[in-house]
């Protein structure tokens, strides 16, 4: 079968590892041309992988007809007017999370796609990872009968710089956003409404920023289940990624990934090793799966499994976090959201 | 050393527990009365144990000039007459939790205790868990550094029966009582405020009573910390007693005790013990070791480490959660307690 | 029903544990008596215990009308004797292993219990290690079916005085005779022939008494299965008592018991309890219960489930292993028993 | 910095895991041309990876001035052949294990080896795992002190195709190789002598090809330190890795890998994965690992940490393993290396 040629925007931290995942690790496709902003990056890892165009301005690689998909790594400030212009252009899209801060601007973007009827993954790549995605099949499948609570403790082993935090959107929309789409994912049922809570327990110069570092997001299902997810930016202890989810018959745990499986016992104790370093050790075999997912949903004609809709659903509730947050009151996630 | 003589109240479950207890596993006492309203329970159990003395009225123990202590395990609604009455008779009491249901009746025996200058210690037997113990003495010596969230699940391995859950006050106060004061046990902090969510999703019947088998308590310490708990009324993956503790420097897990070490790995998977069934099994030795502290306070006229105000303190936070639930907002729990 | 009446010989360290349960925690006996050659000690836990009778001599328990059986504790060297004078007096007999060095000597006590036909259980408590018995009863029930493989990791926290080390028969007749009784517990099943190899790696001054302190038995079963113990006199990682069983349908493990479920994570790694201490903390449980099964036994004239051919077995595998270590080469077990 | 050009010659099922992993995962390599006897199968893989040259013959890549280094996966009785003439052509050899079945053989390869001075690395990729060898560092670093017993357990899911079994040399050469050169790498210390027992408990036509599948193997180091290995064709519960290392000071143990992190409990027990497949999941870093070492040590002109005497040795040690269970005596190793 014939390739898919891939253009890559945005050759940051993301767009490096897609770049390297889709040169060698998904089978199937053809990584032909990088943009970005700096163009020196563009044509650096052009140079270092082989990718025959590198250019400063996207635009070009939405002209060239060669071209059946785009992955949108550049800044989030970019990726809705990215998103319309590719779908017009007829092209496939992968974008990262989010799709954009400002819900109007999405809702614009998602209806481009879908009169241009191309196909359109969001990148929330843990929804591929191996024991995530066993935990959600474990629930599909009914082995823990009726899901009662959800519990999603995601901490980062160290905060991000001043400067990441000052544009990221929050805590909320930047790192919690992962786990309400996790939420979603699991039980394939929609929030209700949530009461968030959160302080700066770790450095006091992030509420400066308007912006906390400690975070505990309390939710109800609309079935009636409850759910619970806690953020933290620095576990000094290693970068902590569980779930818990107890059911009427029984109940799931994801553990931590660890680098090895050695333990040492002494006079004193037993060690062993803290968690891998971070999310693209943690969830690296998820970043390949879920761009095998979206070749393998263009070849196919198939919708992929993380639609528009839920790249728009994980920012919905972050708003809803952050005025909840403000507000110390209960918020209903559909007061942010018309059809939702 | 002379023995300390004890009289018991109450030879329900726990009563007999403790009974066993006094007899065979704590040294330095006598277990020389039982008193119990069905007559013939405190007979039975004094022949079983070979205890001399067996009453249907308390009373005849308080005027037993040769017991130096009362064990009380009768119901939750008789707790603060008797400890007024075995204070104003001069015994030294240790009472099963709740003191009462009522913050006034609480304070007026917490009164009576101050002013006959006996020891009163409350039931709080968690504490004394070598786990828990080790936990708390971990977050003492600074191990985790600054404590930023504690997280307690607490989910039984099945409901009571319905007409217990009639009587016993509801789940905030029968329930999570316990993790009420493992909160402060293991912080030394007091709870500043918390929001409480719930629902019946074991049972609807438990609804008839006005009452919830699922909840999550949301809570800030005063220092400005986070805490969560989780109880459920039917875990039927077994009884769940975990704690985690999240700080500045690390983290502290509890996990649950199993019965064996046996794992059986075979074509499908590797399968190991649930927890082991209940209370009695989990906390077996937290309850000889309470009782041991009790008479180790009475021997060298030290302070029970669980003291009467420990014992309001959880009555206390209990009755704030109710509220919360019911109104659906944030409660201080200084507004349920002047003294606070 | 009528209590059994007890008489326990020897007050050494085990002797006081056997006293200490029979006095609380095995019910439907009465520890009427207890002898020791150090009158002093018999007279010392007789006043802790509460005991009528302490004696010097054991003939005087022999010659009590009033005592069903004997829990003898004494050194290795008198039980072979008191066995037999027992048996003789028509007791039931519990005794501490091994029943003697020599095996002719053991026979002739075994001949004697058969003649009088009174109950004889040897001590080879780790039968009833919750544990191990769990484990015995997975293969038994066929869970790992055909069993290939039992690996026996048994290593002592610290080696025993010198002082014992000279009078204990050897490391394979005083510390891996549990792993050789284990052995045939676990598959029901004779040993054929084993192979041993060991020298001094934990101290020299053990190799002067002709001893060692690090062992490896490789041996077959009948049937052809494979069998491995390894010992050593010092772990300082803790009392490392673990089994693992492989069978052609999985594969059974056991672990190690740990004093608290308590896990301690920081910037270097995750810590956790070393194994309770020695013997005493890791068979707490089986204690207690080889002595109800004891009592049972009586009771209901059955026979105990370690009989006096088991306590004769695991010498002669023993007497096997050092003829081995001496020999470099492979010996039959049978060559050491006439009649196995 | 230059490429390497590397040359790989034979294609079945680790050849082709080479190939892939030159191609994707280690760079500073060009995988510039194949060679298998059966040409279509070097056409084919040459065909998917992009390789510029495909050949029956392998002298073609010797004689191809381009060509740096050779990675030889052919079948065993060619690799000291090939080894000899791609020595004498100057290029550098990685082979896979073992060099040869004959002693002699694998002496002459090394000669030419020598006298041609270029670099030869032996494919014991477990080396290069990332457990193996941190417990191999700590063992190094002193964190167990004096090692007294190395413990390595290895048994394979599932036996291979009988066609195999018949030329692969036996369950020593073929299977156990691996743990004999763990044994030294663990320890830089060579064996002394062994004891070697076994039988067919699996599959009774293994026997029929003189070759068994159950297999123990007791050794001494000549440190006075022991070892066992235990090796059996099939774990049904899955590919059994463990090491565990026994030390003065404590004790490494080195556990499974498993695909997930999943725990289901349930009302019957906690259930959890199996370990990943077999060699290919379980050992995919450390493919990937040395070549990137072999790579490395081409560029840095260092010595690769798996010499040719590393190859020769484990040899030597199943020939000693093969007399053994032969004899049913311990055998020396030495016996079988003139020079060792």
């Amino acid at each position: 079968m014939e390739k898919i040629n891939i253009g890559l925007i945005g050759v940051g931290r993301i767009g490096r590892l897609h770049a390297m995942n889709l040169k060698y690790q998904v089978p199937g496709t053809r990584l032909s041309a990088v943009a970005d902003v700096f163009e020196k990056s563009a044509r650096e890892i052009a140079s270092q992988l082989e990718i025959p165009i590198a250019e400063k301005d996207y635009r070009v690689l939405l002209e060239n007809k060669d071209i059946d998909a785009l992955v949108i790594c550049s800044s989030t400030d970019t990726h809705a007017q990215i998103i319309t212009e590719a779908a017009q252009a007829g092209k496939h899209i992968f974008c990262e999370k989010p799709i954009a801060l400002d819900i109007n601007e999405i809702d614009r973007a998602l209806e481009a796609v879908k009169i241009a009827g191309v196909k359109l993954q969001i990148g929330f790549n843990r929804r591929f990872d191996p024991s995530f995605r066993k935990a959600k099949e474990m629930v599909q499948s009914g082995k823990i009968g009726i899901p009662h609570l959800v519990r999603i403790t995601s901490r980062d082993p160290a905060p991000p710089p001043m400067e990441y935090i000052k544009v990221c959107g929050g805590i909320f929309l930047d790192m919690m956003i992962h786990d309400f789409d996790m939420t979603r994912y699991l039980l394939d049922e929609e929030v209700k409404e949530l009461i968030a809570v959160g302080n700066c327990l770790i450095n006091p110069d992030i509420g400066k920023h308007n912006d906390i570092d400690t975070a505990i997001v309390t939710f109800q299902y609309k079935n009636g289940a409850w759910g619970t997810i806690d953020n933290s930016r620095q576990a000094v202890y290693g970068y902590d990624q569980r779930i818990e989810i107890f059911g009427s018959e029984g109940c799931i745990q994801v553990g931590n990934k660890k680098p090895t499986e050695v333990f040492l016992s002494g006079a004193e104790d037993t060690r062993s090793d803290k968690p891998v370093y971070f999310f693209l050790e943690r969830y690296n075999e998820s970043y390949i799966d879920e761009m095998k997912h979206f070749i393998h949903c263009i070849k196919e004609n198939k919708e992929p499994a993380v639609s528009g809709f839920d790249g728009k659903m994980a920012v919905v509730i972050g708003y809803a976090a952050k005025e909840s947050l403000l507000k110390r009151e209960f918020v209903r996630v559909a007061s942010h959201s018309s059809d939702c």
